[in-house]
């Protein structure tokens, strides 16, 4: 029996015609072969346990749907790089060749615009060999590009390549993308399986509690918080202020505040702060520095937007650029100060994509691996218009409407984010 | 109603006294404050989604038992170290001290023996300026030893000392002297609460699904299958041979496998192998030799000890002393090639303390955090007998006998050991 | 006989009155312990070769000035951090206190102020247990600061405090400090040493071919540059713009280069360069984007001064402040592309602090440890108002005015500077 | 006029005829364009001052011998692997192509064995791209193989391969081979230049101050004894016993040692010392024991082996085997506390590979990178029978017999083990 209003159902594209080349004694439930996952993350409405059960369970099926001596696939990657891409790639090439037998394995290149005649076409055949070493390196080895494509041209391409599966690794706008996609190959009614891997290095995708990736980002914000508590100590009345990505959510700058426990002032998109005025930040960072002569700032970059007023500009898809908080409290922190009267030294620093441009750490190559073995299964067994993720401690296949529809924030009643503002001790300057 | 036969219920030293000082409104029903934990780590035989429920959720109480300004805490570090230990120091020095006022936390040093008069005392007083750096080094600052030491002595020492709480961290041979302090300490009828944090670096305590450095470990043994990776394909025929901790579950060694996807065989201890004749690990590698003309092979230290024979020596404490597997697959692979005729050029690599002796991770220091505050939660409760974990993704009070009565071992039916499996393709194999 | 128009001689207090502690035989001849030296750097002006005979060697004395058991000695740490200064503090306390057996090492909080009662004192005892591991932590353990105070105030200080010896960890202006105090001491016929430790993180400290910490901050350097590939290769038509440290020296940014060679326009200040018209940059690099769809800029922060207009800012010690060139060139670019009608995706990368608030590498570690140890050799043999320094690969003496005078550069006409070209290839870009 | 009775004239195929592309205004002089240099490394015999006045320098000369548009080039790799051999590989097919345009870089795999048919051939075509990433990854792309092969059958490989110039990175006895093969293309009177590129982790082959990768290996050697020190400190009476490479020189231990200052005990092959009795190491760990309660032994691989008594072992190629010194140390410590009735908790490491099987650090590159330019500067100017190497700061040509003659070994009269005494204070110990 269905508890929820949204749809958890997979579409497959007709009866798997095949017996399937991997162990039916074992999977023949459909179980997920992963039950020793790393998760970091947490839901914002739902009750997960409850909700992993209306889900279907992500791994081999008995029965499979294309003929893996024929079938050709395709990766293609969309949008800003985050860590464990090349080993989303890695995965799905070696799954599909070892394990299936899938001959041909595409990459296509610099995104979705790869599909589209006027940009060129780049294909790539990916071998095993091809693939084996690309897991140590960060980004891409296809490149990536941002923008929508028109579905149309994108499934003539498909139709022209003679394509079986897509497998789309992107955010959640690649996500709606596939969905686009997905609409189009039905419409034509052809044979197209699509399958989306979601990506975001802010995690902030709807019903994705740890997104691959976000785990290596937050071993390098913490180590850049950890520069600027050398820094800020180095110096009398030393402030280190750390800007990490973040625009809607704030999830790796909350994150690495708990593995430093340093931190003494969290900014988040979610959580609203006064910059001026009684129990605003300057005042409050007024009484660290007279009580401890320093003090380390987080702050991810979308927070505090309101304070910036005005209209925010907007970047060519009509998306609003983000304000400079981080310059905004720099140039009133120090103005305090003067008029105030203390001495305050800021260092200011920004990894910005150094922190998503290194190559996974071991548990998001565990993650990666996971997810790139499963989208394989679930293209092989005909499904379609979905993506594989972790909910919870299980592997699922989930709607693409799912993730596409909105994004995932910080619950800021929860436990969890209770324990950041214990770390930070915080909470009255918050209020 | 309990659906389990074994005892999921926690003793608490008398009724709560005290009003918390953490805020009531969040924490009343003693939810967790941790939804984003970081696991990996299967149940062997039990369905933690259910068994959860049954088990008393980690965190703040509205009413405390101890009265913070009074209360007297100390620390003991026992058996082997691994990653994280300092961190968990840290967290309950921190969390008894700024979140609930407590004055003094002392450690203890040496282990258990540092309760022993004969060793000579070394108390520490721990503040937070003490303890503020300490996550940054490896090992544990207090010391350790091995070895079961008098409850009556301890106690006499806890009651000379005038402890009110007293932290445990350590393996399953902590938990078990835990256990027997717990119980002298009740026929004394004294208040002392005892509250165990579980420590292995093998990741084999029972109902403990991930245990504090397994993470860092296993990053730190995937970097050594890289080196032997490069090592045994930069010379022909090159066999690289790595040992890694395991006594007897192989977890490090599997997750690292799936972390590197290089590894062509992978032995532990719960998987029996053959070594020589049809099928043996011989003929198999060089199988892999001739068609690849390298192989990487990853053995737990505590793999293949039935074939190696006669009876085990045994250590002062009476355990068996596990035996060299791989001097043994070193020197019958190079007598079965000297045979056969082919060159083998085999590449030992033993990290050993190497993967245990390093800093914690962002993920472990995460999770650390979380244990350490969650052991004063229970402690300033009343709580005793008791450990804190994580069971899936919530943290959890768990009986002490629990987790002292047994290990826990690879489940070799699981889905996860077959994605081991798939990632060696060393199925036939092991047949 | 002297073949330069610059003093090279070491003042000293007065005749040595005791043997030394150390094995006089190795020794008596002043030689240096130090012949296993790392280096890097260039003289701009000098042969090296035919300088070092000039200059006194370093090392232990057979006869020493100051009787240890009496001796006090004090540490003071100015200007902004760089990697090391915690492994040189470290080495000062280890060598006076276990070869010299001296007793008292201070440790001058907060740089100069320390010295300056209005701040408020806050010495520190260095005993070697308080030092055993600050070197596993970046920065300062006594904290720093910038501008002058007045010499007269600090011998009142070094007078009060009965110190002997004095060491300088700093910059240009440090130097030039330790001189003004040198002169007040010499005024007053004091016996006090002053032993400067030059320390410099943009390598530019005149006569210093290789300033300590300099090999970290390029290992750290060469590591965003790497980040930077990956962005500018995961975007069609990526240019990585990547910011170094280097105000009026390139060495960083240029080395750095080298260890990469995956830079293809490096700007420095010591070499002008068009931003704009035929050769300028923003041709360069459209060629190269058309040719290669990607492109790697490295930018010293002092680079193409001239091209930003109009009269600096000016800081409140009424330096010039830099203004903002990579902020232009992205301007810029954008806008020529734009114009030019082709894409540009720019990837600006500005570590900033990251690159020197590390611990020092095991290079770093070394030349660390000798800086430290000559400086107590020198300091004990009575001899003040000079620096240790690695010259070549001797460790030498230097006169403070030496260092103090003038900053060194890259010298473009080096041959060094051609494999930095050789490297980039922007030979015609620069021509 | 000549000062030493060796030879440092380096052959030459012929007179140079064509103009050189690259810059002559700034290299006809044929100077270094490397004189930013890291070294580490000291001469045993020889004064290197004036030593170094005596060879030729290294970089692009005016005019070039071989024709870059027909020349064939070719690379081999051989023995044991270290950090840089792909950084060399990359930098001789960069500077190859790009800088001269030559055409085809061959590489011969596993070895000089890559050259004999019975073996097998595997010619790879070494293009820009193929070699662009090659430096992330430790190891050799090549392959390699020990053992000589017949300098006949190679110089008939390289007529039928059609070869102009071979380049071979390897050890001393790759050197002694690439000498047997300058010979028989000089009896064949052949235009084929040889270069060699020397290679030793242990930093031993003569006059070469710092050989590539070394810088590296001691990185990964510190890190290993932080590890022993950290363990050690984590037990009562602990003893942290690392084993180092080093067969016959103790280069790395010794400069880790250096790097780390935590060692108690150093042990080189260079040095005897006594195991048993007064004075010997193990009462001298008993003292150490009993006042600090842990102690670090660093151990290089050949120390010791007069202390193991019989004859020695012998490889297949007739070179003695080392006897296990390390364990040993292990069980003469363990009875002998047994004895005198003190406890002793011995943590052994031998990280062996790990050390050396890494991608080479940002000085290495610098430096490797110097090494294939050089490389490939002297054989397009048709020099032959000679490496590349830097001594103290130059990078010089060396003929191919001086290398290979002998090996190096640590001086310790001279100052820079003074130092590395003092680091340890065992000057007692050893007597």
């Amino acid at each position: 029996m269905k508890q929820f209003d949204f749809i958890t159902e997979i579409p497959t594209l007709g009866k798997a015609k095949i017996k399937s080349p991997l162990r039916k004694a074992r999977f023949v439930d459909g179980s997920s072969p992963t039950s020793l996952m790393l998760t970091s993350g947490e839901l914002t409405e739902l009750d997960a346990d409850v909700l992993q059960k209306d889900f279907e369970k992500a791994g081999p099926r008995e029965h499979i749907y294309f003929d893996a001596a024929k079938a050709r696939c395709a990766i293609v990657t969309c949008g800003g790089i985050c860590p464990g891409i090349n080993d989303v790639i890695r995965a799905i090439v070696h799954e599909a060749h070892y394990h299936y037998g899938v001959r041909h394995v595409l990459g296509i290149t610099n995104g979705l615009r790869g599909f589209i005649p006027k940009y060129g076409y780049d294909i790539r055949e990916l071998t095993p060999d091809a693939v084996s070493h690309i897991h140590q390196f960060g980004g891409t080895i296809l490149g990536s590009s941002r923008g929508l494509q028109d579905p149309v041209e994108i499934v003539d391409s498909l139709e022209r390549l003679n394509i079986n599966v897509l497998f789309v690794i992107g955010g959640d706008g690649a996500m709606r993308a596939a969905k686009s996609i997905v609409n189009e190959i039905s419409l034509r009614k052809r044979n197209i399986a699509v399958i989306g891997i979601p990506k975001t290095i802010d995690n902030d995708i709807n019903f994705i509690t740890r997104s691959f990736g976000f785990d290596t980002a937050v071993e390098k914000a913490a180590e850049v918080i950890q520069c600027a508590h050398v820094e800020a100590t180095g110096m009398d009345m030393g402030v280190g202020l750390v800007k990490l990505m973040g625009r809607e959510a704030g999830f790796i700058a909350a994150q690495a505040t708990l593995a430093m426990q340093e931190v003494n002032f969290l900014l988040v998109p979610e959580q609203p702060f006064a910059l001026t005025g009684e129990g605003g930040l300057l005042q409050a960072v007024e009484t660290r520095l007279k009580e401890r002569k320093h003090s380390i700032i987080v702050c991810a970059e979308g927070a505090g937007q309101d304070l910036l007023g005005g209209e925010p500009e907007r970047d060519p898809s009509g998306n609003p650029k983000l304000g400079d908080i981080c310059g905004r409290i720099v140039s009133e922190l120090e103005e305090y100060a003067r008029v105030k009267n203390f001495e305050v030294n800021i260092k200011f620093i920004d990894p910005s994509y150094l922190i998503r441009s290194v190559p996974a750490n071991a548990s998001d190559r565990v993650y990666c691996g996971f997810l790139g073995q499963n989208a394989v299964h679930a293209a092989m067994a005909g499904k379609t218009g979905m993506v594989v993720s972790r909910l919870k401690s299980s592997m699922v296949h989930l709607p693409l409407d799912l993730v596409a529809t909105k994004r995932r924030h910080i619950n800021t009643s929860s436990d969890w984010w209770a324990s950041v503002m214990e770390a930070t001790g915080q909470r009255d300057f918050l209020k």
